[in-house]
């Protein structure tokens, strides 16, 4: 196996002369406002399904889309028959999502969200737009990488399905239901995934860990209406002073998550993958400064990335109670609110943490409180099986194409996907991706780096190219 | 000293033969949408303003309409000359406020707050609109006294001047030094306050001792941009995990506020004053049942009518932190705030709760943590000379008005003016209101009662008259 081979220079040198098409047709993306969270943009998401699939037809996908309850799905395949390499080759269904996150604080933001645009930065050029990096900008960089390929060879170097949802930052309330009534059709031999970073600006990443995740919203009613805090004040009971005592009692002063039973399936990282770790020469100062931060503040005694990669945790992602306009107002309010995220690591259970929550929640609640909860989809910790001959393969073509070796490495994030791709179509995925640490995903100002994006499209065509070649060295 | 005169019998027909009219004085007073906290609404303060001038000014006031930097004063004098026993009758100040609360959430209120309607309820018709209790309403009792006595008689029993503001729903920024300015002008034998409330419906209360107030905003900030809990969530604080933590711990399990010092200057009742309360025969649980609660959430040990009448209080008004609109929304945010609002009794001091509060906040905040305040006017508690004539000719006068004898009673509100008036123009205050436990004052679906309204005037009727008739007598 050959890291370069005249066939694959040529669709390297496309990409470089066709980038520039490229970003454009990633901004016709980017224009579109698919916020799949808030129903008033449910049009603008079945919008971007509908570009994605005409863009897939146009490089010779046999590509649709599917409605669901929710979002639609977007299914695309490689025409059979296209090239001989392509009959025989291993099968890899792509994934990624062409939703995005809410835009807000806009104020925040120096430009629209959804007017992409190049912004000359010290670390170079980068798109800045709400999706550049997560997941529109990541997952072009693989349409584009096709689209290289049948340029230049008419065909693929591998057999490809495509796969997007539109639900993905919504808590994906289609996904498994439709996997499972496609599951013939979507099983293919590994599937690629691209939505997560690199280590650095010049080291790619396998990621080979994900925390799982359960979300939950909680409501704390007292009082039937909102009252006037001197009339009530002390004998009335303030949701709010419910809520922060349920929410300060998550953490005890070690950092640590006091759940019931929370840490159940939570495994300590083997000393060598450690040591690994500790190799990255990761600097966590450095890391914690660039966020405005100093010292790490999860659980005493562990390194960032043992905090990010392989401990679960509890956080509080929004919360809402009484008045919140300018001034003061004087009220003591019937209810308050809050969202949380668990994130979970090893075997940790999604349902057993979920009703720990809530049992934690039901202590603490007084006799004249109520609480009530809505559920966000939860996904358990996915560990990859890294012995598949695949993880070298793709960390080797990787690795040609940037200035450092690619790791092997964690994610603190959650990927559901993996995990339902996993149970409900018994494959492994290769997660592949470009992001930077400083992309602002889900903040104001989010961005992708022009580099993440160019290199991103020629990781890929070296990816799959190894992947084909592997397939005719069996 | 006799309850009824035939002239005070006349004035009150007059009152009774000329109520819609009354009424509809108040509803053009109730349109005007003078929302104190929102600088959107400036101008309709100055029109309320204007809206007074004029109305005083029919009645044969000299009024004016006096302008600040924040929303303007009514200040008003009935004319000297007008007739003899008011050349040398006793002076008295009528403080009111014709700002009202903000409406939000305005989707819980059943008609538009600045659209007046009477309301037919199983207690009786009601007045329905914003500030229909707090405070147009009950200002209005004591103006349209003063216009049947001078529609009858030609003049005031006493001398009577009126202030107005507009900012006490917004911490009356410019109160003071108006005050300070204007004390030569203001200064009377004794002030009249209507912003209080009834024992119950047939029970009239003059207060005789009122909470204090301090109020604060907080801010706490993190991160410097708001992050994704999938990246950061570990290493990175959360500043609502903060945010929660100071406020938790602002109460211990026995109800008791955790400030250091907070309970200095707080005095126990007397046992007589104690053994008084307990004879009103108070249902605590049928008035935590009024308001969707069961049992007191404050001190433990403490009747309801103490923990609301002598007792200080720490309360959250609002809260709010990252994503809070629909759906979820995995962000670790950088900042997150509260508004408070510490009520206070004795002789506690302002200043000290405030600094103990900050000290508390400074005490848990990491290290990667700050936090700012935004500070609203604080007051101390007020407790009235009840040994002044007045108090018992006004307490004799209402009770002549309402089937049950009036009471001295406490009030858990916060009413700052009366510490004003006290301290910078030597003046005692007659607190006399006709709100009811139900009016949802501060709360959507505000109502006075149309009986509050009708007998609120004829009290004031009586209570000018008895003032009148003490000079007299002297």
């Amino acid at each position: 196996m050959t890291q370069t081979t005249p066939t694959l220079d040529r669709v390297l040198s496309h990409v470089d002369e066709h980038i520039d098409d490229a970003t454009g047709r990633l901004f016709d993306l980017l224009r579109i406002e698919s916020i799949s969270t808030d129903p008033a943009y449910a049009d603008a998401c079945r919008q971007a399904a509908d570009v994605l699939v005409a863009d897939l037809e146009t490089i010779g996908f046999t590509a649709s889309r599917r409605d669901t309850t929710g979002h639609p799905m977007v299914v695309a395949h490689s025409s059979s028959g296209s090239s001989d390499a392509a009959n025989t080759a291993p099968h890899v269904l792509f994934y990624g999502h062409y939703d995005v996150q809410p835009v807000d604080p806009l104020n925040l933001w120096h430009r629209p969200p959804f007017e992409p645009a190049i912004d000359e930065t010290p670390d170079g050029p980068v798109i800045r737009a709400r999706g550049a990096a997560d997941d529109k900008g990541q997952l072009m960089t693989f349409v584009e990488a096709c689209r290289a390929w049948k340029a230049v060879t008419g065909s693929l170097p591998t057999q490809v399905s495509l796969f997007f949802e539109g639900e993905e930052e919504s808590g994906s309330p289609s996904l498994i239901p439709f996997m499972k009534e496609n599951a013939d059709e979507l099983r293919a031999d590994i599937a690629l995934v691209c939505d997560t970073g690199m280590w650095d600006t010049n080291t790619p990443v396998i990621s080979t860990r994900l925390r799982g995740m359960v979300g939950e919203q909680i409501t704390v009613t007292g009082p039937s209406l909102d009252l006037h805090s001197g009339m009530y004040g002390g004998p009335a009971m303030n949701p709010i002073r419910v809520l922060t005592r349920i929410l300060a009692d998550l953490h005890d002063d070690q950092g640590r998550v006091t759940l019931d039973g929370f840490y159940e399936g939570v495994e300590e990282i083997p000393a060598d993958v450690l040591e690994q770790w500790a190799g990255l020469g990761m600097d966590e100062t450095e890391w914690l400064n660039a966020v405005g931060l100093s010292r790490p503040a999860g659980e005493k005694g562990r390194t960032v990335l043992e905090q990010v990669w392989a401990r679960p945790t509890a956080e509080v992602n929004g919360i809402t109670g009484g008045y919140t306009g300018a001034g003061f107002k004087t009220v003591l309010p019937s209810e308050a609110s809050a969202k949380l995220s668990f994130r979970l690591v090893g075997t940790q259970d999604p349902d057993k943490v979920r009703d720990a929550w809530r049992s934690h929640v039901e202590a603490r609640l007084p006799p004249d409180c109520t609480a009530s909860y809505v559920e966000k989809d939860g996904s358990p910790a996915t560990v990859m099986a890294t012995d598949r001959a695949e993880y070298e393969i793709a960390r080797q073509a990787l690795s040609a194409e940037w200035p450092n070796e690619a790791v092997f490495a964690g994610s603190g994030g959650s990927i559901p996907v993996v995990g339902h791709i996993k149970r409900l179509l018994q494959m492994d995925s290769l997660l592949i991706g470009f992001g930077l640490d400083d992309d602002a995903i889900h903040s104001p100002n989010e961005k992708y780096s022009m580099r993440s994006f160019h290199k991103g499209i020629r990781s890929w065509v070296r990816v799959l190219g190894a992947l084909g070649e592997q397939h005719g060295a069996q």
